[in-house]
């Protein structure tokens, strides 16, 4: 089988190979997933996920985080998780079990120091002097900037499709505020028997339309992976535009049981592609006349 | 245009009543949905909703409720809330804005507080009762039962369809755990252009399939309002019944932008139905060979 993995933003470089390099040795998609999301989590220049993610409007950095295996499709997911480390190992453990799968606020803050996940502080210096002087900049908070989720989509030698998801939401977010990221369907979506989806953007819209869902069921009925994600990408932009005249930034990408993969996005989009054949890609999407045309992103490598 | 209203379980007949007054008086569906729910919320004898819910396993009742206008594909959301009346109608209050729109915990709590919405201990001494002498009986506590979400589709005269869910979730549920109910294209969906659709069941096995947007996209593709509900749920059953070896209860509630209406369900299901033709009504849904049996529930009515 096709050992692939697929990523959103550039900051998903090092986790990506750190992802293939799992596959390669006959890791578990699972596996590779979670420590790709993982390394990004732990950078403190990326300020959307994880340690150094951007403060809501009362200044705590507060995660979200998300899994599914597309063998058995159970998902774990936590939101709103103040003071750990890595969400998407929690999200990643709650997937045990028939209930219980998704947690947030202070309950899945006891779940992860019941199991003994590590704690961390996640506000940087550096997040707190940002924090600290948009605050006295702006006047009126409102949620804004910074919605870089991390997505990895990866799929192993037996054939398992995973999807992993983490971010520090919206800077300025109202506390409590929940995007797509730790919602199975419309954040990530995984399904061995046909293919895999992420979302990154604004989670907002991104609920409006469950589009990992969405790009999902497209593969379902037939359609590539790039197609399922222009079209399911392009579909809610449509329609978001018709109602309400205009559609927030959105970004889709889409892995298939076939290690092929599609990226749908109404802003630049920069992605990491990974297979055995061709290696870790960094790669840019742009959206033209309703289609989305991808190039190497040759600025930054090579 | 024709005005109707579907709702889920028994407990949501006097609610419907409600919902179809309003929409025969020329009030909004959006009115009408929360006027609906809300009614369901206030009543202690139903012990999956509001006042009177069943408590998680640490003895506090937490709400969720939802809520979506099909006009604009805007959605409103509360989960794990806990110390105030109604869920729903500060679900639809969230509708306003680009973001914040799905709040949780005590960020949600917050939010309520300062936006002057009742407040309420939703705990009754029956709730009480019945948790104290569970958590007696049963020494290993895990969630089960109790899983009755409350669901209103509504068509009003200017053809907007609009969905409202609220629940106090699953009996003895982990602090902090969130099902379908708060979740846009999971619990509830709706697309004034097309359809709605609500779901009810166990959350965690709807999440696997966003069951209320897969519904949608069904009539989207040209299915009746039956033909999505039972598809829908069908196909979802079949996946995790293959993947798994079974699947949980789920029941699934669809209205078309014509006012017609369809079920989807794998247990005996009772539900409500209202038009200007036949007023308020009283169903049993019963699965049978794949298909959703549906009956006049004569024992109640009549």
């Amino acid at each position: 089988m096709a050992k692939a993995v697929i990523a959103t933003w550039k900051m998903a470089l090092a986790g990506a190979e750190r992802a293939m390099n799992i596959l390669e040795k006959g890791g578990t998609a699972a596996d590779a997933a979670t420590e790709g999301v993982s390394l990004v989590e732990d950078e403190p220049s990326f300020h959307s996920v994880g340690y150094g993610g951007r403060p809501d409007r009362t200044g705590h950095v507060v995660l979200d985080g998300g899994f599914m295996d597309g063998d058995t499709l159970h998902f774990g997911a936590v939101a709103s998780l103040e003071g750990f480390r890595s969400p998407v190992r929690i999200a990643r453990s709650l997937i045990k079990g028939d209930a219980n799968n998704f947690l947030v606020g202070e309950g899945a803050a006891l779940y992860a120091e019941t199991n003994g996940f590590e704690k961390r502080d996640n506000l940087t210096d550096e997040a707190r002097e940002i924090y600290d002087r948009e605050k006295e900049r702006i006047k009126n908070l409102s949620a804004y900037d910074g919605h870089d989720t991390v997505c990895f989509l990866t799929l192993d030698e037996h054939g398992t499709l995973c999807a992993a998801t983490s971010t520090s939401g919206l800077f300025m977010k109202e506390p409590g505020r929940v995007g797509d990221t730790p919602v199975p369907g419309s954040g990530f979506y995984a399904d061995s028997e046909t293919g895999a989806a992420a979302a990154t953007g604004m989670g907002e819209e991104i609920l409006k339309g469950a589009l990992s869902y969405a790009a999902v069921s497209l593969m379902e009925q037939g359609y590539s992976a790039t197609e399922a994600a222009e079209a399911a990408l392009g579909r809610l932009e449509t329609k978001l535009k018709k109602r309400n005249g205009c559609a927030q930034a959105m970004s889709l990408i889409t892995l298939a049981k076939d290690g092929t993969w599609g990226v749908g996005t109404n802003v630049e989009f920069p992605f990491v592609t990974g297979d055995e054949e061709n290696g870790v890609r960094l790669w840019i999407a742009r959206p033209e006349n309703g289609k989305t045309v991808i190039e190497a992103y040759e600025k930054e490598i090579g």
